[in-house]
């Protein structure tokens, strides 16, 4: 059965963030799991995209899930009943971020080590979560198209330090004013590196490209 | 012709702040000038709206306005050209929201002596700007329809600390699954005295009631 814990974890200010994420990077690597920080603005579609994710992948890798929230308890339990995985629900005291420290945190009280794959879901905001390294190996960020092509104008951070931005409910770019030219072009002016994939949770659209870089990445992983 | 000015605001944490909001509260009410605070998650139409807000109000009120962004000015140019009112791009160097003593220093540089309502277009986030009184004499936000109905459940303190929350992007709502009972009875479970009215700059729906709202909360201030 799946499991479903609720643990807080408050901020401790640490000076040495980026050498706890650097440890956690290594720890995750050693062990052989891939984890991967997922951000975005609130209501982009974290969560029906990672569960659509989840259910493809889930006979392939033994996958865990993390879930940053303020308060509420609601999207680890909505990934833990639509795919049997384990899912870990983070409070971060009303916090706008969670750092690595936070994440060692959590990870003392949830066993990682039977996981290929570690998918945190971070809280919907596109300032603060861009600042803070987790200790994942990759970020992805979803776009939504109803928030418009403007956002890597207004957000930069997040689509610089974003390696796989995934621009999401593509399903719904007919109602609304949005320039996939130009959001592609913000873009790749502020990170050439990055890659992009059009997804839709409804239609399945992108969803085999998704998994297909998650593979691509979990490779890496594994590589010695 | 509509004035654009950008000027940098950077954070100085005051433990005064709220001391400071009161301040700007009452120099604005005694100059009888409304101050709204206007907040939502990036991408919820804050800039369409308000600007079908001037234009209709324009005529009737004084009206300046003045956008928090963390680099572009993207925002206060469209307010600036789309309604020629005066507009102000405040930068808040990378913060996840403005404070009190940030609008302090802000309209040091921008006189806003002649305004009958000066709005505050905040940056996009649920989480930060909900903890900082900015000194405004009231709170609104937006919760667009694609957001989905359990943000109340989510980011609770926005919606607990709104005096005003407008649905928007209304006309939307049957491409998405939102459940407007629910949404409406989680606000009010929060905030059982805050106002709500679905709202679309595309089709005009509620924008009267919203100007509506404006005058009674600008009586209020006119009031000795």
């Amino acid at each position: 059965m799946a499991k479903l814990k609720t643990i807080e974890v408050h901020e401790n200010v640490f000076a040495d963030n980026i050498r706890t994420a650097d440890n956690l990077r290594k720890m995750f690597k050693d062990n052989g799991t891939l984890f991967l920080n997922v951000m975005s603005a609130p209501g982009s579609g974290k969560t029906t995209l990672l569960t659509a994710l989840i259910n493809k992948l889930k006979g392939e890798l033994r996958i865990g899930e993390m879930d940053v929230d303020i308060k509420s308890d609601l999207d680890a339990r909505r990934v833990a009943e639509a795919t049997g995985i384990d899912s870990l629900q983070i409070h971060n005291g009303g916090l706008c971020h969670i750092d690595a420290d936070m994440v060692s945190r959590a990870i003392r009280e949830y066993d990682v080590s039977g996981y290929d794959l570690l998918i945190l879901e971070n809280i919907g905001n596109l300032v603060c979560p861009a600042e803070f390294d987790t200790g994942a190996h990759k970020r992805v960020m979803l776009l939504s198209i109803p928030e418009g092509d403007d956002k890597p104008l207004k957000y930069p951070l997040m689509f610089k330090v974003s390696d796989l931005v995934l621009i999401s409910k593509i399903d719904t770019i007919e109602y609304f004013d949005f320039d996939m030219d130009k959001a592609i072009e913000r873009i790749k002016h502020l990170n050439p590196e990055c890659e992009i994939i059009k997804v839709s949770a409804k239609t399945g659209e992108g969803i085999d490209e998704v998994i297909k870089w998650i593979r691509k990445e979990y490779a890496e992983i594994k590589k010695v």
